[in-house]
């Protein structure tokens, strides 16, 4: 299997408490970091829990609320210190790249890596690709402009059988086209299928982040069918008019999202500070989304066994 | 005795570490709040001390490094949704208040209090005063324009002999001239000296921050005589160079300034990330100035036992 962890740097909402963080994930596929959101605090707790920043060339931002961003300045003044040198892409919308933009140049002029900006706007639109993933923005609906990032693996390869390989005496420079799917012919013309050379491939994962928004049949039609959706869940549903007043949703709203859209697991987050124990959430969502977890500062999820 | 608290939240240096906070300090005097510098993590590490920010109206920064200010919009933030409404002054250079000025438009506009920009510049000046003390810049010797500030208590008002005065019938009007000193006349004429009527007032105590600064023979000239010296010491004096070079300081450097300057305590900080133990540079700062203790995160100082 390819690694691809997601990890949990905080998942609190505008309020930090000594509980929860504001919002940060990293996602690790294959030791290439990408982070989504960069609360306050975000590089304490990426050193917390020995995540590389070096290793991070992306990250993502999913709107302009302070508790998803004041984390950045502090983040990109530290790798300027570490004597960083790759180039760092901070997608973000444009008022973002201006201001941060502003923040930088002014407090860390000195960098030793570029910073780039990657304007991205509340359309459904591919906004990265690399020979791993496909990164997708979608509309969410929340107080001001607002995405999730759809995350998918691409394809993988198949797995070679070597004996058969060797067997047959297949040369190397094959191999490529056998993990892609084509048949052999030997030399003679024969044909040997391709299912009898190689096995599946690993199923390639997709996961969803949807934080801020309040419930939204769009958010459920986008994130259909991925194997991993997190969602926030701000509020318990005795809170609902007050969840959709202030454009968040509540656990059982995440699961109606993680339901509908027919997901495979669902994680919960974005909590008020109200809540001293988030397990009345989980049972919530859990009463029509059984396979649903809480995420929590530190947590590190193996989204290979969904 | 009058309440005078120093809070020690972050004593770290640039790079944050799972030891260290970037620098914050918070005066509690009388129960009214002042903080010096607010590095990122500022707001959790006041939550964590159980210190009232609602009861914070000034705000001072030293110069305008990341890790003496990054911590302030996400703190202000924090107070716009505890609907704080007293009106909070921070005092900093003109480009900090450009620069948070906008940040604060965008990502805290609706604040329900109200936000003033005291500017500051690095001549020596008194910049703010109160019914309870005086607070004064001084040019410190740092990469970008920054100042130390000296916080001095005004003189405080003579104790009252309660038996005494009761004694002799002295009106409640005339109580506030004996706390000035004044002596008390009776209605007679008989002149009543004040010392048989009052005690001495509790000593004024002074205390003078210093960071982020080179050793300087100035900042010895504008720190005489100070109760308690907060100076960095970045580095212990085997690293005397790179110091320089970094426009930092040493301990023994900080404790030459100490034992120049005639203080009474002096309270390292600032600490580079390479110790893992600030002992050796405590060990060092006494082999001149025994009266040297260590900042660390949640210590809290009562200022009034120098």
């Amino acid at each position: 299997m390819t690694r691809l962890e997601l990890n949990i740097l905080g998942c609190g909402s505008a309020t930090m408490t000594p509980r929860h963080q504001p919002s940060c994930q990293v996602l690790n596929v294959r030791d290439n970091l990408m982070m989504i959101d960069c609360g306050e605090g975000a590089q304490l707790s990426a050193r917390i829990m020995r995540i590389k920043l070096m290793r991070m060339n992306h990250i993502f931002i999913s709107h302009l609320h302070g508790d998803h961003c004041f984390g950045l300045p502090g983040m990109i003044s530290t790798m300027a210190l570490l004597n960083r040198t790759a180039s760092l892409t901070i997608h973000t919308f444009k008022d973002g790249a201006a201001l941060f933009s502003q923040i930088l140049d002014y407090f860390c002029r000195e960098r030793p890596f570029e910073v780039r900006f990657n304007i991205i706007d509340t359309h459904k639109r591919v906004i990265h690709e690399d020979s791993a993933v496909t990164v997708t923005t979608f509309p969410l609906v929340h107080r001001v402009p607002a995405v999730g990032f759809l995350i998918q693996e691409k394809p993988k390869l198949r797995h070679i059988i070597g004996e058969e390989v060797n067997r047959l005496g297949i040369p190397h420079y094959a191999i490529s086209a056998l993990q892609h799917g084509e048949d052999w012919v030997t030399p003679e013309g024969i044909v040997i299928p391709n299912r009898q050379l190689t096995t599946d491939a690993d199923p390639a994962i997709s996961y969803a982040y949807c934080s801020d928004t309040k419930f939204s049949k769009r958010v459920i039609r986008n994130v259909e069918g991925v194997d991993w959706l997190y969602h926030e869940a701000t509020y318990d549903d005795s809170l609902r008019i007050k969840a959709r007043k202030r454009y968040h949703s509540t656990a059982l709203e995440a699961a109606t999202v993680a339901r509908e859209a027919g997901v495979k697991q669902l994680i919960l987050g974005h909590y008020s500070k109200r809540y001293l124990d988030e397990t009345p959430l989980l049972d919530e969502a859990r009463t029509i989304f059984p396979n649903t977890r809480l995420a929590n500062e530190g947590l590190v999820i193996d989204l290979n066994q969904p």
